[in-house]
């Protein structure tokens, strides 16, 4: 397909612009997308305020957004398993298949990893893309690309309580009630964990969590977490706490809200990278701790759920942005985080 | 049996005495047990200095000793696979096999258990005991009940080891070089780690890990550990570390230590129980942390690989007090840490 | 309680009767139970057509029935979770707690098992029963006893599909839809499978497994069962296949319908106890293949997923039998297998 | 490097030859290796003998072998980790990286590998070849060639022993002691197994797997193979099977001498690709039993136990034959099985 397409490009600390580039070729391996929906995450917006993520460093003009769901208008030569018109949502890394990670399963770990919107490769805040075919997982009919584009942050609340392993009967624990937070519970119970109590400080974050399934919610700055947990377990503690607010206090508070044996998963990064852990206490309890990276082996998986019902996806989105209006969607998203739990951008038509 | 038997019992904060008791009569499902070596373990010499550990108070006269061997000298009616002579190591905690805990294999973590020397349950630094036949282990002729008591503290090690999923071709940090770092070491190697890295601040006790078998010793008073390991893992770091220090320096030096995807087991407790820990570098590396609790089925195995050699138990025994000599074997093992790794008392001849 | 029982035994083959017998006194921590429904298993009809399944024979007058859900009328003074009024489910089994399957958590392993109508262990087709109070189960107000009773055959689909590794995602074929491929493939829904597959040469028991949820049913006398699994895969085959048949045929076509890397469960016992089965397609494929006794730790997820509508068990009841009517609800059961799926005798009123 | 190489070919039925061919250059990520040492494989015998296995058929001239040790004379551009001069072990299977099989760490199972000797792709019976750098794993100096063409059987033999869980303090039966029986006994005691037991009817196979370090040898032509493996566990059973034989009969007492809860991994393919089993037993004791396909993830870790002495891979090698008489040594390792357990080809001087 010849053309040219429009990309939004951060032009500088919270500001965006738009520039034209050709619309790109697809290889042998790969498919070209036409974008309809872009998620706005929360590394989307701190490139955007701050410039960096650690040694990440963005070097404008450069284009974010990495959650992406669209359709396909054309596929390479040797791409069996899609064709033109499927709608489809975008794995955003590629990673190099020979490492040690990549052969022993764990691809998220790839050094060599190419992925959307961390500097210096380009994200998706575009019109079109040309994108490894593998990595673009078709969604079946009763699916939309906006659900398409949020199966993004999905795949890291899924492969959070999966490495967690939440399963059917056991009640499990969230703290952070943010968009990562929402979508580990969701995760949570699709996989079958039977009561998933929900922890944050603001009202707002926790009516969304109820919302969305959420079995209680409990507001740390009325109510003790841990004892509050107890009560509801019987004394017997939760399994699984998926710590997703990046705070100290929330982590501790799930090693003592956990039952004996259980599991703690740590999602959120704490301003510092570092977290004063009661550690002793773990000890007495014999706990598993995993942190996560990402995600893999989650897209098939987290799409079928959402094309069952079991994931109401679409509602943690608050907010929709046209893509024109890209500057102020970033620029609300950021003044605003306790109204907008979670924004997207809409290209296509 | 009839008769009397002569009990070591901890009369005051830092203070020894003997007392007479009854030789106890084992009931159906026991066995009696004269008992020959008990190991002196860090909880004892912690009791014996302090009068407590958290909220486990002394209240003298007070038997401490949990790491025992002997020779059954009777057995219940009951009992079919010990008899008279038989040359055993006692598992000390009797767990109730009705809890959640026990009914999914993890006893040690039953909330009803009875363990030696833990107040208000009394230990084993006496002549006899009757205890339940099931926790007392048949070692084969090749072993001597000096092995035997020391099977407790190699049952930690393994534990450890085996939580960490130690396994051939792998390469491992073990941070401390005490008696529960050394077992550590050993239980690694014994469960096919390849190389396996030893640090600690004292040489005394990296001489002592270096000649149990540790592939590297680093001080890291004089070195850098992180970049030793990364050296000797040709930049890609270990892919197993056990913390037996208690130490948060240790602990970070393990996560920085680590390979992506790699597992750090905490096994030492730190004073003030808390740990400020590079969360966000763990999360970068998708790591799993695992504490653990004592041991569960362990002893078979840890006799199975003192008894082919895989493990050389005896040699991190570095003192023999004689039972009558117990005060001051208790005391210098408290004054002298750098010199004694490993105390044990004889009190059969 | 004091006071006499009606007991329905076994005095012969095919002939029931029924006795009188003393209402058991519950021991310390036991609860007597008041039953309401018992389940006709395929074994009590086994019994009761044969006398005997392999080395068990029945040496009448013998109690059938293992199956049991009731209201607790008495606890004995060590049992702190139960109380009169409670509705219980029933695990039938009391084991052993301190053999090396009972310590490792594997108890349904244990070979000191007391299991209810497994002679010479009389079952419960009587009026009430003393059982070990961990053994009986709490079921929420909004399920009933006779939901308690199916709780048990339940478990067994819970058993092989959990230990099939069932999980979100998944694709799954059931091979056999009588009473055990019933509960499998709900188990296996429960658990996140997203399409199972139901075959079978009985159009109306497909139509059974039809209306509690299979996603496709196929009737292997007319279609090919593997070639009609690859047509629903696309080519793919399933990653799960549980065998309830206990027919040659139906594990052959499961080897064949596999992926790659893919599981089956055997659960039907056949005939001969001998299945020729194609190992050289196994290996080609690298499958796992296991089989299971009975089940362990399912009680508790069991009940969770009844509660929560995840599973619809009361649907599996074709037929309800009073308790004076047994041998009318034993004879039919047997005589009429194509229509009676399951049968359940009710006793209280 | 230019020039021209001998290669042996399978001209006909029983028939070797030789040709010349280009030494091939090596691409970018490719090694050129010079090799020493080619085992022969159990398949390259049969497909000599008989021209085809299953439906992959010899159309002469074909190259044989897969077995291959040698030394790197020249690396691609693209080649970090190996330099000429290296001596290295071959892994013979180049697969996709990209299929679901690969992405999930199980490449063993890629359908679109490439496996030196599997018609149509030739095998390794010449003097050079250009092979993907990554499945060229360095050895260290104190391993020779042969040593390193020996790593590929024995990859299937720590593949088998790893599938089956084998791990410290285990007890195992290994059944058949030809070749890949003995690398399989050796790979599961490097594991950790504490007592390996090996039965064959062949007295010369059992004195081979005695001297290369089985616990116990049992000729079931003499003996009932189930009671003597009761008697050496006291009646416990062992916990793992491996079955190298491929004969029925060798599965059943397998699944006989397991523990309950044991694991039986097939390895051997009998000749009708079918087995008739003892399922009925299986379900009784509920056993894991796992086919393997070739391997995965194992030269790294096979290499390391050969270098530390832990297996003795070496002394499998019954016949050393030159390259220029393979006709010689392919013919009598045909004709005199008894007494050839493993043939290796020397190529280089």
């Amino acid at each position: 397909m010849q053309g040219k397409m429009k990309v939004a490009v951060m032009t500088d600390i919270m500001k965006m612009g738009f520039v034209q580039k050709d619309i790109p070729q697809p290889r042998s391996n790969e498919a070209l997308v036409k974008l309809e929906y872009i998620g706005v995450c929360g590394s989307d917006l701190h490139y955007f305020e701050n410039g960096r993520i650690s040694d990440f460093i963005v070097k404008p003009p450069f284009v974010l957004g990495h959650e992406a769901g669209g359709v396909v208008v054309e596929v390479g030569a040797d791409v069996k398993h899609l064709k033109a018109g499927d709608k489809v949502a975008l794995e955003p890394g590629k990673t190099c298949g020979h490492c040690e990670f990549c052969r022993t399963g764990r691809y998220n770990l790839c050094p060599d990893v190419i992925f959307f919107a961390t500097p210096p490769v380009d994200g998706v805040f575009q019109e079109y893309v040309a994108h490894e075919a593998d990595l673009c997982f078709k969604i079946p009919d009763e699916m939309d690309t906006m659900e398409a584009a949020l199966i993004e942050p999905l795949a890291v609340g899924f492969h959070a309580a999966q490495t967690g392993g939440a399963h059917l009967g056991q009640t499990a624990l969230i703290t952070g009630s943010g968009c990562i937070g929402l979508v580990s519970m969701m995760s949570a119970k699709a996989l079958g964990v039977s009561r998933v109590f929900v922890s944050d400080v603001v009202d707002k974050r926790l009516q969304k969590a109820k919302s969305l399934g959420a079995t209680e919610i409990i507001n740390g700055a009325d109510k003790d977490v841990v004892k509050t947990v107890a009560q509801l377990t019987g004394g017997a503690g939760v399994d699984l706490v998926i710590e997703t607010s990046g705070t100290e206090i929330a982590a501790n508070q799930g090693i003592a809200a956990l039952k004996k044996g259980g599991t703690l998963v740590f999602v959120g990064y704490s301003k510092s990278g570092m977290m004063n852990l009661a550690i002793g206490s773990a000890l007495d309890k014999e706990l598993t701790m995993k942190t996560i990276f990402r995600y893999r082996h989650i897209y098939p998986l987290a799409i079928d759920a959402v094309s069952r019902g079991l994931v109401d996806i679409k509602n943690i989105v608050t907010n929709v942005f046209e893509f024109d209006d890209i500057q102020k969607g970033m620029t609300e998203s950021i003044h605003n985080k306790a109204e907008i739990v979670k924004s997207v951008i809409r290209i296509g038509k």
